[in-house]
């Protein structure tokens, strides 16, 4: 395995790599999420790319960037292990040297839930990706639908500036009992972790009205409002929306997703599931209308 | 000759063209300017792409965005006369389908001049160029130095996003009265084509005295306005800069740039020229220090 620092090292791995190129962009502190991303990227490509870097622009001021876990001895053993060819892990002066100029806007999904709780993030988010899917020349890139919003703005980005690279998308991690995994799980305390559950079984809740047959989406948003309201934690948002303009929905017609995002003390956690769209419903047989189940 | 009008289209003739892949973008109403920059792209590549689109997310709410010239057939016959091989000649809802909602904002060198003057023009342009490129593949794209602060923008926007493409840029070319070549020269009555000539006579002005040995900007921007004045133009800038970064200098110390933007009732000119690093001062031999000039 390499372990390329500088993009030059980067472009001199890459000048004897074989293609296609499979790429998985994170922030290190890796577990079973990444992990199920690298072993999907192993398996599709001829070569198999992780980059490691916690990018300072997609936080905001008051945000954990000084304070995200950084296990990169770690972070690297697990790459080795899942049989990793290059992981680029640069340090913030080679994501950004000097004279760095250059801003990617991702309107559209990006506008809404994290967008507006985390002003700015999204600018960062696209930024980096873009630079880093150019930089490792990547062919396919695996997200993880945990962050499902983010999913969309790279895939909308990838679409807008003709980036000729596949985004590959894989479900969710969780834990047993359904947390979804995320580096930031590690501020939990027991007892919020505990709490936290609240969230992925709102999701849940809204998934399962939603198969039992209901199409209003403020019924559907209540109810996960009252889970996670019984579980003490403060909601940011928690909302049933469209699966890629990530807009709001007044009725269940088509596919959806419900997201959330909640706190706990200091500690931030979203999560998301999909919604499935309403089974077509099968007209009953009635003695009035007996000639409509044969039509 | 292939006319790709679509996206479509234009993968289907990429698919089977050989590498390097040059590039020329322009927006059409092709000029001898623009030939001398699809020449080069011919000879320096398997495959020679010219790109026709006028582009109207780098056109303010007031300009000639509607009335620029669109002279296509011509265009087209020019281009196979130059031995093109495939010009990519998309409507804007090929370039902006629905859905789009991506814009690159490169600051530093848009910051100044055409960027003060026209907000919003090189968000346009980075946007517009990042895509084109991706679209056609290319591995060197072709650009004129007559829109000079465009050719700096350009290349911050490629190094900071990592795009795998050589820009090339060529030298303006010029009437036999120095004026720059412009598809909207084209607007200018006789007269005005006359007072025109005061741009590029100002920045050889400026040229001339920094090969004489003057040193201090504000001498070197006092002349060009003088030129200029005298004319009947008016001037939105006229300044001597860094000539990547584009900020203002004080004092000569290397190499730098004159820049001028003017306007002519409703024509708005823009023009420049290089303006070259002082001469090593040679010591003059004195008497008093008779060794120094063979030390």
């Amino acid at each position: 395995m390499i372990v390329a620092r500088s993009r030059a090292e980067l472009n001199t791995a890459l000048d004897g790599a074989p293609r296609p190129i499979g790429v998985v962009p994170t922030m290190g502190a890796l577990h079973e999420g990444h992990l199920a991303l690298i072993r999907r990227a192993r398996a599709e490509n001829a070569t198999a790319l992780v980059t490691i870097f916690v990018n300072p622009t997609q936080f905001l001021p008051h945000e954990d960037f000084s304070r995200y876990p950084r296990p990169i001895e770690r972070d690297l053993a697990l790459c080795e292990q899942s049989a990793v060819d290059i992981v680029f892990t640069p340090p913030v002066e080679e994501m950004y040297p000097p004279g760095f100029a250059t801003t990617v806007v991702v309107q559209g999904p990006s506008r809404r839930w994290e967008g507006e709780h985390r002003p700015g993030h999204f600018n960062g988010v696209a930024t980096v990706v873009a630079r880093l899917l150019n930089l490792t020349r990547a062919d396919r890139a695996y997200f993880g639908e945990k962050d499902y919003q983010q999913l969309q703005v790279v895939r909308r980005l990838v679409a807008d500036l003709a980036l000729p690279v596949d985004i590959v998308s894989c479900e969710t991690v969780r834990d047993p009992d359904g947390l979804a995994l995320s580096s930031r799980n590690v501020y939990l305390s027991e007892e919020q972790r505990e709490q936290a559950l609240a969230l992925s079984r709102a999701l849940r809740t809204a998934a399962g009205l939603a198969e039992a047959g209901e199409r209003d989406i403020p019924t559907l948003e209540a109810a996960m409002r009252e889970v996670v309201e019984r579980a003490g934690l403060e909601i940011d948002y928690l909302v049933v929306v469209d699966p890629e303009t990530l807009e709001p929905l007044q009725r269940l017609e088509g596919a959806a997703r419900a997201l959330g995002a909640v706190r706990l003390g200091t500690v931030r956690l979203i999560d998301n599931l999909p919604i499935p769209p309403p089974r077509p419903t099968v007209p009953s047989p009635t003695l009035e209308s007996p000639t409509r189940v044969s039509s």
